[in-house]
């Protein structure tokens, strides 16, 4: 029998497990022999998610294995965050919100990005197109992930599609938005049982700009300093990983979940092009805070690709 | 005030140009101010089909001018496909139904890609959901591109949403999709006044497939043999292409619209790869016929692809 696999991208946040969950469940539906995995580990944000809609997590692979028929993406499309054996398998179907690059298929697929603040809002689209309906649980699970990724609809990603996708998804979920919202952030953005490499590898992504290999990590936090009590270990752990993966840039980024601004610490040979991307000298500790920062995609990503293509 | 231009690929199709023609109507109607254009001149076919449902080509454009907010691609994605200046203008939209390579943008974007026989028929279901009737003209451009892509729906490509699409697109154009079809297609296999360098230039693509540069012109014709008593033509002028653009591999292919077979031409260094894939000897001319191959996308690039990247 026909088996596809349907997964997010590496170090996976709310919006890439809970779409891999929403989306098999749907295909499912759809009569397609359809499972959700995972390529790393759930974060405690997630988790939360998890255990309040009472969900399993979906199974953890590191390589699509010769049993799987095609694979589905959901929340990512660049090879480089992909499980390891991506170009070796048949890729059936892309659901995504971000830019496309670094991704090929040899045969036509159906690709769909839309430019929302989250692939959870896409798939909400979806389960009205196949005529099906959206149940408690996933829900439940589409409303975290766009809470997290829009950072309770506050994140310049956030377009109207995701708010009223969210305004919908919370009464089917019988949750308070706000109440919900904020302990769910609150819950990842706790970094009390967090090593230094947790935090850099926990929601770190890898991207090609120009002839750059840039990682871009991020963590939420209710208190920015609290992260950098641990600046030091950082350091090392950042280093050690530039140097094993042949890195230009490893950027850092501390995001206030409250006052909605990011203070980011930058490593790597390509460093001095942080200051030039966001007009700001980074600081002995070279640190610099980004005022109304909090997207990495919008705000970041753009600004580092445009700066590194100069 | 914004301004955005859509096109097809370079050396355009019936395909391409209707669905230009027909999603600028649409985005128009949606309030876009909305251009369509066109890389290339018009072929016989195509021409046959603006005609008879008395609408306009689009403009002729070699760049895309700096008084252009933003392109939307349809009919194709890979960046050697497009316009020359593409990587450095904002591509907002992208609507095909081929693979996807060498294709990235900086920003999300609205990427749709359907697995089906054609774009015409993508463009048919988005008028549907925008909510916006078909008008006859525009009917009859689409149904022109379905029957064109897919050989009056006997292609491999053509799935059952192209045949719906197809009939329904007949009826509103009010004409008979057997008796229109044979006479768009006969016109568009008229090579009487093609020289050997308008045969090779009126359908050409380039791909990229594993290292190799590879390009693929297809001609349709009623008698292949026509074709190719200007066998020594078409070699010369496809020996000054390969050496112009580094070409490691021309396929030539004459597709027999009546018997559905192709006879293909192979030239460039890595011209022996083409009887590995097709498991054909090239004969002294280094010819080959392909019994049943129509599609270059389905039963030709993918083909190819695969015997590159071993």
């Amino acid at each position: 029998m026909d088996k596809t696999l349907i997964f997010g991208h590496k170090s996976p946040d709310t919006d890439t497990i809970c779409s891999a969950l929403a989306y098999a469940d749907l295909k499912k539906k759809a009569d397609v022999n359809a499972e959700p995995a995972r390529l790393g580990e759930v974060n405690n944000e997630t988790q939360f998610a998890l255990n309040y809609f009472g969900v399993e997590a979906p199974q953890l692979i590191e390589k699509v294995g010769s049993d799987v028929t095609d694979v589905i993406l959901v929340d990512h499309n660049e090879f480089q965050q992909s499980v390891d054996n991506i170009s070796e398998v048949k890729i059936s179907e892309v659901i995504d919100h971000h830019r496309v690059s670094n991704f090929e298929t040899k045969e036509p697929l159906y690709f769909r990005a839309e430019p929302f603040g989250c692939t959870a809002t896409i798939l909400n689209k979806m389960y009205k197109e196949y005529g099906v309906a959206v149940t408690k649980d996933i829900a439940g699970l589409l409303l975290s992930a766009i809470i997290s990724d829009s950072l309770l609809l506050k994140s310049p990603t956030c377009t109207k599609h995701d708010v009223e996708a969210a305004y919908e998804l919370a009464d089917i979920a019988g949750v308070n938005m706000e109440t919900y919202g904020l302990e769910m952030l609150k819950a990842g953005a706790d970094i009390s049982d967090k090593s230094a490499n947790d935090m850099i590898t926990m929601d770190a992504k890898e991207f090609s700009m120009g002839d750059a290999k840039v990682e871009i990590a991020q963590v939420n936090a209710v208190d920015i300093s609290e992260i950098y009590k641990l600046q030091a270990d950082l350091e090392t752990e950042i280093n050690k990983t530039i140097e094993e993966k042949g890195l230009d840039l490893f950027l850092f980024v501390a995001t206030d979940i409250l006052n909605n601004d990011s203070e980011v610490f930058a490593a790597g040979e390509s460093k001095g092009i942080v200051e030039k991307a966001f007009d700001e000298k980074l600081d002995d500790n070279n640190r610099a805070l980004l005022k109304g920062v909090v997207s990495r995609k919008k705000q970041i990503v753009t600004v580092l690709t445009e700066a590194f293509s100069k």
